[in-house]
């Protein structure tokens, strides 16, 4: 039997984290560990002063001129390009704006106008809901076109494109539920072999682990940028179009911002060269703003440094709560882990309330998944000791049954 | 003969302004008469505010509690409702969310699907270049479908609707070139009475003018709020729908936050009751404060008032400029006119060059249009007087030729 894992050899690991130091970056609340970035990133320190200069100075005192000169009209590209690195991209491959609902539109119908001859989707069965809405908006849209869905950490995407009618798959990198990384390149590589090109959404894996879309082959993929990157809530999204796509992907939001040569102010639409053309209108710089500093914080960070931190504090927390005896609804291989844990128990919406209440932020998910996010730029080891002791209690001491924590509306 | 205006007189009416005391309640730059609001409006003093509020307190301190707390969820609609009066329609008709260009696709895919016999958009040759894509874009998407461009100023409207097979007629409220404003009642009803529905782009008049869009039996409206409303570059869009299509509409861009119970989280998507159907994913809120702060101000404003200024303010503009011997662009109709005055000249690029050199800041649209707009929530009679008499000198003086006015790469 091995030593249970003590506080103090909690701090002696963060002692010599060599991420520490990018918690003083983070403003977190008092009393409070934050297990929820992985729906809500926390706010960067620097973030304040960049949403005020662009508010006061760039649109306040410079009004329109900002446009030329305080870079607006191309931060989609060039947001895109400081983010590219953290997808394994190119510069010119990612483009920032709009939503992560309406860039799952755009990549979805252009990959089906790349594929004319195949009009099946293969999405996931209980993907994050917009996934799967947005993908039903989208085939009602294209004459004989459907959805099949597929088991895919159960094995079903095999059996999925078997057919050969698959124009696209659309998957995310990581499950919102479970947490259950799914391996891009292999996948990619599967539904390419059966002619089918592929839309990743990187929601849950994005600044929570190195991505490699390049490598991997990947077509498109879409992202937010308010979980793991800490932009701020309902932050501008983004759009990755592989190079090889750029000539010929056309999609249906063809705005402004999307021309070939916008001042001309021409009548007739003529997509822009590259990941520009998936632009379509003006962009919320405000927002904008704090996803650059954002942005600026991520360039100083080594990603391989974040993967092994996010394992070594889901492996804390795994052994600290095995005591609970919830089950565990993530994969326990590093391969198929992304950066949560999450647990399963009938009673898990009063469970998650009493940590709350505890200072322990985690999430619930219907119908009994108590999901709980490790950011490593801001989670220190003792943070997790402290959180899954506090779990344990809470399911050992039945506080959780105390009325306070009973269902109510919830609404994130 | 009258007498000229001088600034005295302009001084006088500005004493006389009841709108006068709203100027304090912006930020203006020393030394600038801002001609521009109709492209990016001023930013008013209690935004920044409002907008740290956002960011260190709910986002910084409260995390996603504020999803609940701070009633970021409901933000559409709430948004939506301060929005409303101001353009003549009910709190539940109204959502904010997504850019135009976005919204205008949305809606028009769904006028087309309730409009399911007929195949033809109407728009006019020469609209702003977003609703000319926009409207190319969507027609794609309908089999047989087509754009029908119409001469809606010099009364090609009827011909256009007269073969009895236009879907949808999408037109700007105000012209973004000339400045003519249309006539919503009587257009809606030319369409309606050819089975033919409207979509109205409001850009250049919510907050310029009083709308009307229930009184003139509008289906659909969009517009930004970056222009008249104040609420910074790029802030969120907005879509009105009227009340007797809340239960029919469908439109394609069906995320999570437009779903009838979100929190479900069912595979299926089922379209919201009433306007939230329109809404899609998550908003930028960092943005979305920014807007609430100007509705905040809007609320308090009688737009009876800002009519009347805004046609003073033009007329003044008009009269004071005469000399210049510029052709006018703008109807002198008061009916027929926006709020701006819009100018002709083939020289027009360095005129208006020359002018900002002088701290009269306007813009320039291709291929020879001088564009002045006014705010008269800011802009005073003598700022009128000071930007007119700087336009006469410019002209009458020739400094325009000076090569440092001379035609450059331009993004506004």
């Amino acid at each position: 039997m091995t030593t249970p894992i003590t506080r103090d050899d909690c701090a002696a690991r963060d002692a010599a984290d060599p991420l520490a130091p990018f918690r003083d970056e983070f403003v977190l609340p008092d009393g409070i560990v934050y297990l929820d970035g992985n729906s809500l990133g926390a706010l960067p320190r620097a973030t304040p002063a960049r949403v005020a200069e662009l508010v006061e100075r760039e649109w306040g005192q410079r009004l329109i001129a900002s446009w030329n000169d305080a870079g607006w009209w191309d931060k989609p590209r060039t947001l895109g390009a400081m983010l590219a690195p953290l997808v394994g991209a190119a510069a010119d491959e990612v483009v920032v704006g709009d939503g992560t609902s309406a860039n799952l539109f755009k990549t979805l119908v252009a990959a089906l106008r790349l594929n004319p001859d195949r009009r099946v989707v293969v999405g996931e069965a209980g993907n994050f809901p917009t996934d799967l809405y947005v993908t039903q908006g989208v085939v009602e849209l294209f004459d004989g076109a459907s959805v099949r869905p597929a088991d895919v950490d159960g094995g079903g995407l095999a059996a999925a494109l078997e057919p050969g009618d698959v124009a696209v798959v659309l998957l995310s990198h990581v499950d919102y539920r479970t947490g259950a990384l799914r391996d891009m390149a292999a996948v990619t590589e599967l539904a390419h072999a059966h002619g089918a090109l592929v839309v990743w959404d990187l929601c849950h894996s994005v600044g929570a682990l190195p991505v490699a879309l390049s490598q991997a082959g990947a077509d498109f993929a879409v992202g937010c940028t308010y979980k793991y990157l800490n932009a701020g809530p309902g932050a501008p999204a983004f759009t990755y179009v592989a190079r090889r796509h750029h000539d010929r992907a056309r999609q249906p939001l063809s705005g402004w911002h999307g021309h070939a040569r916008p001042f001309d102010f021409a009548d007739d639409y003529e997509p822009a060269q590259g990941a520009s053309r998936f632009l379509s209108g003006s962009q919320p710089l405000v927002a904008a703003a704090a996803l650059e500093a954002s942005l600026d914080l991520w360039a100083r960070v080594d990603m391989e440094r974040v993967r092994a931190k996010s394992l070594a504090l889901t492996d804390l927390f795994l052994e600290l709560t095995a005591p609970a005896g919830l089950e565990c609804a993530t994969p326990l291989e590093h391969a198929r882990r992304g950066s949560q844990v999450s647990l399963r128990h009938p009673d898990g919406y009063p469970m998650v309330q009493a940590l709350i209440a505890r200072g322990v932020v985690g999430d619930f998910r219907a119908p009994d998944i108590l999901r709980f996010g490790f950011a490593p730029l801001y989670l220190r080891y003792v943070d997790v000791h402290d959180a899954a002791t506090a779990l344990v209690e809470v399911v050992e001491s039945g506080e959780w049954r105390d009325p306070r924590h009973a269902r109510r509306a919830q609404v994130t």
